[in-house]
């Protein structure tokens, strides 16, 4: 479909509609736009552990084995990029529909380096990413002034990306 | 099991020794502390996707009805918060196996902020999550001297947490 092609609320079986109506609401109600997310975490021996969100199934993350860990699931720096490459996704997919851009297919490469030092307590400071890389491959009809337009809307809004890029306020505490 | 227990490998269930040899490793040869992690992730129509790890099983995201998904799975801001929370998970059960500490349960919850008027494009800045709290349930026999420092040990030293905490370079790039 050329991006000039009239929106429909099934272009990229996205329910346009339904993100209109809530940016009307936002703009009638700025207070609508405060939301609160949540996750709970239990600890299931060794690295093991499971996160539940709302109704879901609880998901489950360890640690591979050079780590420690006994390998059954992703471990938590890697939930982080695949958070971020599924932020993304949303981001094209909300943002292609409203340009009327179809998406034909949508894959997106992420990484990220970490240095162990800190993490071990070899060395005191960042324990986290340095830097985290996403490669997008988006197969679209679109022209490539749509298709970078459409990039630069995205990645000026991500929630994950921004999460990542800005410093949070982050506060642990035991209860 | 009180705190000056002998440690032992099967305390925790935690693999006290591969962390043990994982340190001297990084001591010996300082450049296998730098680690790369990835996930790729498809895009599945609508604000559908799925992130892939390794071999796992990819974990299927979407978003909520009131944001204009099909509400199949956790959306990408919660899996950073189940990423905080497993994080700090293996944090606990890493250092207080290395402190001799039994852990008898231990849960996470982690809730965090976002103001959607970035997201949804009505207003430029900050996207992401203006906070994130993590409040933690840990039962265990260590005095409470040694489970504060245990905390202070696993806040300092947490990647998830730093990785929110600081700012990250995050590049995004068409392939």
């Amino acid at each position: 479909m050329p991006q000039a092609a009239p929106v429909t609320t099934t272009l990229n079986d996205v329910d346009l509609a339904a993100v209109g109506g809530l940016i009307e609401k936002v703009k009638a109600e700025p207070g609508v736009a405060a939301t609160t997310w949540a996750a709970e975490v239990a600890w299931a021996g060794g690295f093991r552990s499971e996160a539940k969100v709302r109704t879901f199934a609880p998901a489950r993350s360890d640690e591979p084995a050079q780590l420690g860990g006994t390998d059954t699931g992703s471990n938590p720096v890697e939930q982080v990029l695949g958070a971020l490459g599924n932020c993304l996704a949303v981001g094209y997919a909300a943002n292609a529909t409203a340009a009327g851009i179809e998406i034909r297919s949508l894959r997106i490469e992420v990484s990220g380096n970490i240095d162990l030092h800190a993490f071990l307590g070899l060395r005191p400071g960042h324990a986290g990413f340095a830097n985290v890389s996403a490669k997008v491959h988006l197969d679209t009809d679109a022209s490539p002034d749509a298709v970078q337009a459409l990039h630069e809307t995205v990645t000026s809004t991500s929630p994950v990306g921004h999460t990542l890029a800005h410093p949070v306020a982050v506060s642990v505490e035991l209860a």
